[in-house]
């Protein structure tokens, strides 16, 4: 240990620079970037490329542009262009006054791509051989770069005097061949490769459809501008997941556990207003009732029943509609087989559900007709929540809105009306053919 | 174009092994079969790796043993081990009679690993060198090894004579060291891995927080037995997802769009009756205040804010802890801090929310004891929903339970029949101070 060096920070130096991160992350902001500042400069700017966007804003934003620039020096320009893109737009200009002008050039061409896309979450190092160089020309233009880890060099990727993608290799294959070789007779010219400006999700589903462990990124002039890592595939997927399953209940950005109240509020209460204005209307819906209500109360015990199942056969239908949405497994036709599905599902869990609300509120209350409309309504609204569940969706997507944006809310709301209709009606022409 | 190909073959015979799998698994299984049959056997091997288990079990049930062997012969141990463990047991046997010991053998070493774990999903394709080897043996031993996939030589792992793994070293460092040098001494003793019992949600966790490209996988005498890629941790990363989203709502299993509805009826009608049980409790609370109703039926319009309201409170509060106990964000003493936090939460929406009830319910029904009771019950069901979309999930995690499991079910239960007792029971203390 050396002198003078806190205990605290020795264990520290230890930890992977991911789990670094997450210590800092998880302290007061200015107990961490005391921390920051005490890390040799090689392990701080690792850490830096772990940290989450907003919580490097809050740990770099009152440090001096001097001390930012000395970490970005030694970061990669796309983990420096991932941190500084967080940052106020005046403190990143700051720091690129201190950078040398190559690093600042590379950086900001990273920050041109929106960040969901994938220049937004590609890496730029990666080994591009030339397509007219020699096999052993090849090997010692890979002699004299700097040490790359190991994950950088399961690809080498060959171009052309453009810069344009025209082949890969294997490392193998260079190893291996004559040292006279031209890399343009060996290399496999069928390379796949993403558009530097195609949707980050996209990306990741071909990860997971083709098990790829890089794919090249290039700009629209054909130019190879980066690679993008299955890891980074991963991230991207788990991120798109989480984003999908609270967009769902109306809970707009990507949500933690430990995300302040004050930023949660702002993300939540907005579609819980939204829910009460639609809550309104299957409220409107019971009020146009309110007759038949104070005639025969046991059907108030019965709206919590017909809103309940309804809405969760409904929740059903969504949640497999909109993953396989956003895993792009539904070819054209599909939608119309999956409705087609739903509907069958309807019908029989309508007829199964239906019977026994129809039995148990004859036998609770001791009235057919009360178990008859139960019923029925039952079975009507499975039908409401099959075609919502898929219709709803679908629907948003056409209108080029997220299919799952605040899908949860609109489905129960379709379940709630019509299974207040269908039951109230039901009732009211009931009471009014036996006489009320 | 051969002559006597089909043109449909030819047109298959281009496309990539897992999209070549996607077409087939869209058809009816015989005529699925029946182009099986006709494709060279190296790409139908290559296609039946990419198949999904129960797919693969229609297409291959059927095929005399014989040819099923055929195609085994071509496929890696571990995609081979991948569609036998879906089929029945006595063909398996018989396959593995007309298959050679040694591939037998290593297909059932794979079979014994549970299909969620590390052993599960890794490949047994890797690259292993020994310590005590010198860099031109080891370039000898690389040499005469059948070509392989770029992807799987990112890593070469070393082992020790008792194939335990003991480093790692990167191709590169083999290709440019002196052929004298002696693996051991230049490797890198500290690697990562996971053991082959590992559930595999905890694997994908790492890939993601580390970003590695491929982890080895032990047994627990410490020997290497295969590599998990990134690829693959990718792929576990989507179905838990998938797995997650849909048990919340009460979906058991894994479902898509286009899975049959048979299958479909089997898993969701279970979870529509569950929740027609405990649609019954809230029920039953509505119930008890039957006369309270019949007196004031203006309740009853009001049933299904408060219900709507709590659960879609609910849900966003249980959507986002259920993600981050998937994703393993939570460390020990989190769960308190997101409970303090969602009480906040709780509260502000609550009186958020409340006020706006209070004062619609004041407007429309002219009542302003409808107005305070409506608004009290809903802030007091967002402080409810608050605490059950959080103790839920952990209670079940606590029992050792999936926290998603059905977990939208129980909170809207709370949610509702919480959501009753406060508006129904304040409304009854209301009118016995009014006088009714």
């Amino acid at each position: 240990m050396t002198e003078g060096t806190p205990i605290f920070l020795e264990e520290y130096l230890r930890l992977h620079p991911a789990d670094l991160a997450d210590r800092l992350q998880r302290m007061p902001a200015d107990e961490a970037r005391e921390i920051l500042r005490q890390l040799p400069r090689p392990i701080a700017s690792d850490m830096l490329a772990e940290l989450e966007a907003d919580k490097a804003r809050d740990l770099l934003g009152a440090l001096p542009s001097e001390e930012l620039a000395a970490f970005f020096l030694e970061l990669p320009p796309n983990a420096a262009a991932d941190v500084l893109g967080g940052l106020p737009v005046m403190q990143r200009r700051d720091v690129f006054t201190k950078l040398p002008p190559e690093k600042v050039q590379s950086i900001d061409a990273l920050l041109r791509y929106a960040v969901d896309t994938a220049g937004g979450i590609m890496s730029d190092r990666f080994i591009a051989l030339r397509a007219a160089d020699s096999v052993g020309q090849s090997q010692e233009r890979l002699r004299g770069m700097p040490e790359q880890r190991p994950e950088d060099i399961s690809y080498l990727y060959v171009t052309d005097d453009a810069n344009r993608l025209v082949g890969v290799v294997t490392l193998r294959d260079l190893v291996f061949r004559n040292a006279d070789r031209r890399i343009e007779d060996m290399m496999n010219r069928d390379v796949r490769f993403v558009r530097a400006d195609d949707d980050q999700e996209e990306v990741a589903r071909q990860f997971e459809h083709y098990h790829y462990m890089g794919l090249p990124v290039l700009d629209r002039q054909g130019r190879l501008v980066g690679v993008v890592k299955a890891s980074d595939a991963l991230r991207v997927a788990q991120s798109e997941a989480t984003e999908d399953m609270q967009l769902m209940v109306g809970l707009s950005g990507e949500e933690r556990a430990l995300t302040p109240w004050s930023v949660s509020i702002k993300r939540r209460l907005p579609w819980l207003y939204v829910n009460l204005a639609t809550a309104f209307l299957a409220a409107i819906v019971v009020g146009w009732f309110e007759d038949t209500i104070a005639r025969w109360t046991a059907l108030a015990i019965f709206l919590p029943i017909i809103a309940g199942q309804g809405g969760n056969a409904g929740m059903q239908t969504l949640t497999v509609i909109i993953r396989d949405l956003a895993l792009g497994e539904l070819a054209p036709g599909d939608g119309r087989k999956a409705l087609i599905k739903e509907i069958i599902l309807g019908l029989i869990n309508g007829l199964a559900i239906g019977l026994v609300v129809g039995v148990l509120g004859y036998l609770w209350k001791g009235s057919a007709s009360l178990g008859f409309v139960a019923g029925t309504a039952m079975l009507l609204n499975q039908l409401a929540a099959a075609l919502s569940g898929v219709l709803i969706p679908f629907g948003l997507k056409v209108l080029k809105i997220d299919p799952a944006l605040a899908s949860s809310i609109f489905v129960t709301t379709v379940t709630d009306v019509a299974g207040f209709f269908f039951f109230l009606g039901l009732a009211a022409l009931c009471m009014r053919w036996l006489g009320g």
